[in-house]
């Protein structure tokens, strides 16, 4: 496959193109570097020691004998140099993780919500409006998120992949019909997954643009075996407040000996994925497009659930670094159960890579191997959901405690 | 109240805001001319000789005693002016018409395209999180579409008022759950409005922001007991290819004896409402906000159904000007039932201005009086739904006939 990686430089992107690269595709990144520029701004780095992105090429065709394509270019700016890029390319596929993607950034300030909406708004829509144009042949392949679906909405059922079926009323009659998942987006970064899924609807049917939604959820673990093969192939590792996801926090606190930061009760039920699995997943979903004119394909991409309490307990059990509760900065139901179907990325092939492979131990190495790079003070999450809202801090049972 | 009109000097605002001047509302209008500018780029214009926006204020105060503030500003845009502005202003209703709003003229090129999702979607969020940092009382009464239903989906039942209650399947389990009506547009202007609704819906959760939305109907009608007190208050008829809307059409073509044009059968049934209703309505809604933290309310803006083919009957039998078959442009069930709930608003006091009422006759004297202004070329609706569509022309069988 020609294969084109919007935002191929980020922590999905970056491992993504190595392996579908590994895996004998031809792979071209697209890039602004937004994600590099995000930790300028926050004055926060990655943990590992990223390499500039020219760098990174470099070496994995020095390491692996290929060679993966780089265009710089703001999807979501100039539309016209991507439908240049997509004509001039003619992908088979295209992998799209090019939008700002953590909750907490995009709930820090007025400014920040409004650069999660149009960026990942007008990305999205340039794309689909520009492969109408260049490529209607092309497959979309889209890094979606489980939390379009909200929480508890339908109290324990399972989550479906994308739609499921539905008795509907109106007036004393009935009617039956496959609907989409009602979305309830619990952040300004997560409602615009919710935005792309109509646009990336009313593109499958208008123009029958071929189109898989990937929901993930979580992703933890930093290496997959192609990043692991030189150091200067290292990939991202998010630990601070905006960026970091819970699983990796956890076990970089632990690793650093720093309490395991807990927000609310921990009873928030959560959907997790190993990033080697995520770029796994991406070429399953790459390699079995829909039909042109079949409506857009969603699949859940995540391997297993677990409550946040009981991964830091797992964390602490492990370490012996304890549990530290902090106030919860979301808005969001304080406990939740979760139950989830994955079933076609698992009849595509995919083995699951799980909590109990020993991964978590190989994450900890990692972190405490560049523990030196850990700045403590960006790891608090700073964000607050509503102006009324106070930053997330300790609760006071913990202080006193 | 202390009312804000965004895009209160185009089709539906400027009544609008006469309207609500002439009831006793403090008034300021906020436009950026977008929709003059568009006229300027179609070599289109209204049918009705409009004036100068400044003009337009200047006659009502000397017409009416009263005044009606103005700030040129993009809301889109300027963000920080409109943060600026609502800060400055402290409104009590924020009514919301900035949007690009033909369904035409957002398909007619992938620029068009992106035109239209940039500016719809930053200008509905840039108000929401704006009005969380400056107003965060304020009610916002927005122009949504009855296109956000599609038409069709519950077959025969009837629309209801934005939710509706449904029984929910997965994995052998059941739900009940009360959903938003499955969005299904029919172009990327309604697909805007879809993703309005997605804005409205988590800002209303996050943040208690107290949102009216109005599906409204197809209007028909140019006048309102305020914009006929004197011809420089007059306002738009469009009735190009783009923003003319379909009743209007055929009062106008019948005007100047040209066919009336219905694309595909006629068979779609559309819902309408007169532009005198529409600036009632949007006062009814204005004066009975939600409370806060109250879901997002939404209302049916629309007074009666009919089917296109019936209306062009209609007025093909008062004025004698035969009907003519056009190829239709837009990818849509050819025919399709339509009913729908409207009770909020009858309940809130609307006394609906129908078909029979002679209003009909009115738009056709106001249309032959400035019939020497019609540039018959501009009459073709010559957008394309998909890259392989032809334009709209008149199907063989017509042009034989």
């Amino acid at each position: 496959m020609r294969v084109l990686v919007l935002g191929g430089d980020g922590f999905c992107g970056w491992p993504t193109s190595l392996h579908l690269s590994a895996r004998g595709h031809d792979v071209t990144i697209i890039d602004n570097f937004a994600r590099r520029r995000a930790d300028v701004e926050l004055g926060a780095e990655s943990l590992t020691p990223i390499r500039p992105l020219e760098e990174r090429l470099r070496a994995w065709t020095e390491v692996s004998g290929r060679r993966v394509g780089f265009q710089e270019l703001d999807v979501a700016r100039d539309p016209e140099g991507l439908t240049r890029a997509l004509a001039r390319l003619r992908p088979d596929t295209i992998v799209h993780f090019a939008e700002q993607r953590a909750a907490p950034y995009s709930m820090k300030s007025a400014a920040h919500k409004r650069y999660t909406v149009d960026n990942n708004t007008s990305a999205t829509h340039n794309l689909l409006s520009a492969m109408v144009e260049a490529c209607p042949d092309a497959h979309l392949v889209h890094l979606g998120t489980m939390g379009v679906y909200g929480y508890g909405k339908t109290k324990g059922m399972p989550i479906p992949e994308g739609y499921l079926p539905a008795r509907l009323r109106s007036g004393g009659m009935e009617a039956e019909a496959e609907i989409l998942y009602p979305a309830d987006p619990g952040s300004v970064y997560h409602m615009t997954k919710c935005l792309d899924q109509l646009l990336f609807y009313f593109y499958a049917k208008n123009d029958g643009l071929r189109v898989t939604d990937l929901h993930q959820g979580v992703v933890w673990g930093t290496s997959t075996p192609e990043t692991d093969l030189d150091e200067r192939l290292v990939n991202r590792f998010d630990y601070d407040g905006d960026y970091g996801t819970v699983l990796n926090r956890f076990l970089m606190q632990a690793a650093i000996g720093h309490p395991l930061t807990v927000h609310g009760t921990g009873g928030q039920t959560r959907a997790f994925i190993h990033i080697r699995d995520t770029v796994r997943c991406v070429e399953l979903a790459a390699l079995t497009p829909p039909r042109r004119g079949e409506r857009v394909r969603i699949l859940n991409q995540m391997t297993e659930t677990h409550r946040v309490r009981d991964l830091a307990r797992m964390v602490s059990a492990m370490t012996g670094v304890p549990v530290q509760p902090m106030g919860n900065p979301r808005k969001e139901a304080p406990e939740n159960d979760l139950v989830v179907v994955n079933d076609t990325l698992l009849h595509l092939g995919l083995k699951p890579t799980s909590l109990s492979d020993g991964l978590m131990e190989e994450v900890i190495r990692v972190a405490q191997r560049h523990a030196h790079r850990c700045d403590r003070s960006k790891i608090a999450c700073t964000s607050r959901w509503t102006a009324t809202d106070q930053p997330a801090e300790a609760t006071p049972q913990a202080r006193a405690g």
